[in-house]
């Protein structure tokens, strides 16, 4: 008798985006001529840099001819992509991070969840509120946590509260956790963390042996120069984080798949007998054993952005939805609607106007506006009252979506 | 203090593939002279087939104008693609899956590992022996099995030996089992199921409400028109069974990555308080949450192995691998060393000659012919006395190879 595991029933049934799409759909078929704008799910819109076609279609053509033809590539990823991140992304920073300790994968949120398995059923979990459900999911599915409660949260996690309040800092919590998700540029608030608080961060993790899992996937978007991109341009971090990057916000890969996970060679865990382990000896473990690589192509794509054309276009990327950011944050707040993230993320946090609940300023805005954006209580109880607009969209849905809303929100 | 999965601590150190890189290398550089022929690893060597290549270019050049980019995609896979696949792969057939069943992924090792997530701790897990390694290492990370012995198993898994003795075939166990990983054409030994065969499997399974993991990964190669390419042909088997296939080896996708599990709606697994729950459920919920779907343009690559040039070209790389498979039957036996396998499949399972171990005449064959090959005994116990040929490799290299051998080995 084949047994499932039990965890999956204890996720809660209706996932933030299916009941986003759920409504949409819904309100679609009864106004079939709303021109409805989605400025919900972070998904890229402009097309893939130059470079990188460029690159994928090279790398395809070779796979045409037996001398120049590719099967499987190491598990980690091709040596000639990780040392150009290495040095591009990291060294260049200061960070001391090698090749080596860089494993190309199909996505963050992919790493994100399988991260997980090198890990104990006995850790301690963080997580901040709100946060990208990936990070609650997946632990819910491991077995990591107990049920959910009427507020939507699982025992068993710590939960550390980012929003106005506290100037949407994650907290260092007074009691002891030994894994803690970070995602900054902040999915869904659009905080930063500045080289003060990752250190107090660093600090906390040294001292109970904590490992930090630090979501960087928004770091491109970062124009504040005196704000980190990594965190391992934090003093001792090395000794306590991983960190998640992605090619699928700066280059515009969502549909093309390809990220990274930097795991530290001397990152150690604890076994049940107190031995300390090499985190990469079990992740490279996991990755060889489970995985078989990101295909050729895309990987020569991923490299394409390192090229100086590949920069320049990606940073052209990357101005253009931070333009529509701050279009985003001025005609709102000219409207008088209070907004917060928006000028290092592509994410803006809106404090919904009259009190709304955020489902129903969701409603509200879907039906007055026909802009689609995201309930902040979608991810998690303390983004109630907030509501997340994206910047990934055109400048023409940008602008249109601003003027309907202004016309029609004078807070 | 963060805590690692002790069970990966369990796993054998020396796994098979990096210990024949270790000897190959160490050969190489003490005969750097001599030209070696690698036989060992299942990696295709002939070019990806037009048809994919053409399509891949499309949908690269698609990616640069705004109104053809594709951003996320579903995680289960594009409709289109899952479409062409139930069409032609089970419904022309006669296996009643419908596109909705199919998931795309980025790979089948992936899959055969990450498909435990959904199951429970308390699952009595058969694998034959030999066996594709990867069943059994993802089984002792997930911490389904106990320490391993001096004989190479693990504890609390259910080996079922497939040998000569039993003329190939994975015979039901007299025990009751819950999980049971079958792979037809069979890697490394290949030989074949008969539906008769696969049919005794679907009614024990049924009967015990156990479920079989079927790994169709070298379905392609099936040149007898008696044997079933899908455990979807045996009646029944919609509620008993989950099937793994791949691009990889029909289509020459191992570096450029696309496969697809098929679960059946109707097929459920038990719940701790005795529920039936659907397994599409949990593997559609394990799917979505972990995972963000194939790069597009490598699914408009794998939809290309369903066009009319497609169709050729696969069949002409499958037509040529098979040839090579047929020339080292054909040459082996003629040097008196016993072949199996190698008509339905791309591996032949040779006894090895003077009584040789497995690792023994691996070093022999190293040092008198400089072909690689893989030693049986590293797929299992079962495997002692046996190695496996690859059939991947250029037409001049297999020919080549076999001259040697059959210069030196005359048994």
């Amino acid at each position: 008798m084949a047994r499932i595991n039990d965890n999956y029933l204890k996720l809660k049934a209706g996932y933030l985006f299916p009941e986003i799409s759920r409504r949409v759909k819904a309100f679609a078929e009864a106004n079939p001529d709303a021109p409805i704008i989605k400025l919900g799910i972070g998904d890229v819109t402009e097309p893939l840099p130059e470079a990188c076609r460029t690159a994928i279609i090279e790398a395809t053509k070779e796979m045409g001819d037996r001398s120049t033809f590719k099967g499987y590539g190491p598990e980690q990823g091709y040596l000639w992509l990780r040392e150009k991140i290495a040095t591009q992304d990291f060294q260049a920073r200061g960070c001391d991070i090698d090749a080596s300790e860089i494993f190309i994968s199909d996505g963050s949120k992919c790493d994100c969840g399988n991260i997980l398995d090198i890990f104990g059923k006995d850790n301690k979990i963080a997580v901040t509120d709100p946060v990208y459900p990936v990070y609650v999911d997946t632990n819910v599915m491991a077995g990591n946590t107990g049920e959910i409660n009427e507020k939507g949260e699982y025992e068993g996690l710590v939960y550390l509260p980012i929003s106005a309040e506290n100037n949407f800092t994650a907290e260092i919590p007074t009691e002891k956790v030994d894994l803690i998700y970070l995602c900054f540029p902040n999915n869904p608030t659009g905080a930063t963390a500045t080289k003060e608080h990752l250190q107090a961060w660093v600090n906390y993790a040294k001292e109970h042996q904590s490992i930090i899992l630090f979501d960087a996937a928004y770091e491109a978007f970062i124009s504040d120069p005196s704000l980190p991109h990594s965190i391992y341009e934090i003093e001792g971090a090395k000794d306590c984080a991983i960190e998640f990057r992605s090619f699928s916000k700066n280059a515009g890969f969502t549909g093309t798949r390809c990220a990274l996970t930097v795991v530290p060679k001397n990152l150690t865990g604890k076994a049940s007998d107190g031995s300390d382990v090499e985190i990469w000896k079990l992740w490279n473990r996991r990755q060889s054993t489970k995985f078989n690589g990101v295909s050729y192509v895309v990987q020569r794509g991923a490299e394409a952005v390192y090229s100086e054309a590949g920069v320049q276009q990606t940073k052209a990327l990357i101005s253009f939805y931070l333009e529509n950011a701050k279009i985003i944050c001025e005609k709102l707040t000219s409207a008088g609607i209070q907004v917060y993230g928006g000028t290092n993320a592509p994410y803006v946090w809106v404090k919904t106007p009259f009190n709304l609940s955020s489902w129903d300023f969701f409603d509200k805005l879907l039906q007055t506006t026909y802009v689609v954006g995201t309930p902040g209580s979608g991810f998690g109880a303390a983004g109630e009252g907030y509501f997340r607009i994206s910047a990934f969209n055109t400048r023409e849905n940008v602008n249109e979506a601003m003027k309907r809303i202004t016309e029609n929100f004078q807070a």
